[in-house]
């Protein structure tokens, strides 16, 4: 099986790490359109083009299915199942959102995200669409990435901002969590600390790594990874290392 | 007199914002190239090309002088001393270095900056091409455009990290400190209140203003500002509206 999946960025790796774990001995090609980061911050309409561009990217390369590792881009494009060549085409936002309501046993979802995915109310309306009767809370989280990005992990200022962040979820008894941000799992442990045990926190990455599961038949073959990038970022591989939480030589291309 | 400066979003509007105390009745074209900012992390002859379109469309508008406010840019225009057209371009790193040197009566120099302006060396570089003798010291300060985007100016989180931030320099007795990136001279207070009242804070937007201020005969017309965004920049307004200590209504233009 060969998987393909794009971010703006880096953030995108976190699910590219969780695939991994899934699906060690799949291939990957992961696209980080760096030219034109960070899609947070981009128009729905001009979103939505790029999104577009780079499936028929990942088609080119004739994956087997394609991932859209970026809460931004999924945001936009949750109406593509399948690439002009008959692809599937996975988001991270749906398998969190199912996942999310089957684990809340009917109390309130929490959402964290980043102020573009709060303020399109994707999240909400998605888990409203299956469950009308859901209860969801959203956070924007705008700091989170940057700490993230800074290495402040494990760190008291990253404790304080979370605990502001957290505190008017936790004020509405939130019994699960999206991580809505592909930076955020690397901050699970930080969040659970601040949430308790008694939130389940749900990682997108898995989520979509769980629905690839059910994909039928999937063949293996070398466990190979290439990284393409639109444009020179001189600290990707450093970020890059951070979030996959390794020190391996990264493969790095310019299409 | 009209004044055309860019930048690649809204952080030039400090710069702005600063020529508009000097220059009240001044017209001004401001430019943020938000389709492709941050400017931080590009490649260098990415960012001089995107340079060089900008003065060129500022140059159409009949600018009688030009600024580039955004110390990236600035960073690899240092030659560019004139447009095509033959209209000044000035930028806010050489005059905020003479300012420092001046001012530093031979104390260590501080420059806080973003971390693309930091590795760059450009500020050292430039000190030290004027005076072999002087000593700079660096420091990269990546959370606080995001701190300041969140609003958390006067906030104790944000203390917290210009403490982190500081200390180092403040090791090493810095007289005068430049605050190497737009969006820094928004935190001059609390900058301030870390620092002590012994070290000389230099906001690089007035080091430019005093430079244009030295312009033979300017001449002043109606005192106007028009916004040109090259990409439809959903939170433009409020955070222009912070960074420009503004509630008053902003013309925008989509070149």
């Amino acid at each position: 099986m060969h998987i393909g999946l794009f971010d703006s960025g880096v953030g995108g790796l976190t699910v590219l790490s969780a695939l991994k774990k899934h699906f060690p001995h799949a291939d990957y090609s992961y696209l980080g359109d760096t030219a034109r980061l960070p899609y947070g911050n981009k128009a729905p309409e001009t979103l939505l083009r790029y999104t577009h561009e780079n499936i028929e990217f990942l088609d080119s390369l004739d994956v087997d299915v394609i991932v859209i590792a970026c809460h931004s881009a999924s945001s936009v494009a949750l109406e593509i199942t399948e690439s002009a060549k008959g692809t599937p085409v996975h988001n991270v936002i749906q398998p969190s959102c199912a996942e999310a309501l089957a684990r809340s046993e009917h109390g309130p979802i929490g959402v964290m995200a980043t102020k573009a995915t709060t303020s399109s109310q994707v999240y909400p309306n998605h888990i409203q669409k299956i469950n009308a009767k859901a209860k969801v809370f959203s956070q924007a989280c705008p700091l989170l990435v940057p700490l993230v990005e800074e290495g402040l992990i494990d760190d008291e200022i990253t404790e304080q901002i979370l605990q502001r962040y957290l505190g008017p979820l936790l004020a509405e008894n939130v019994s699960t969590l999206i991580l809505g941000c592909t930076h955020y799992p690397i901050l699970e442990q930080a969040i659970g600390k601040v949430c308790g045990s008694s939130v389940a926190l749900i990682n997108p990455a898995d989520s979509v790594a769980r629905e690839l599961a059910q994909l039928n038949n999937p063949s293996y073959s070398g466990g190979s990874l290439t990284i393409f990038l639109t444009d020179h970022a001189p600290h990707f591989v450093t970020h890059a290392q951070t979030l996959l939480a390794t020190s391996e030589k990264l493969e790095i291309r310019h299409p």
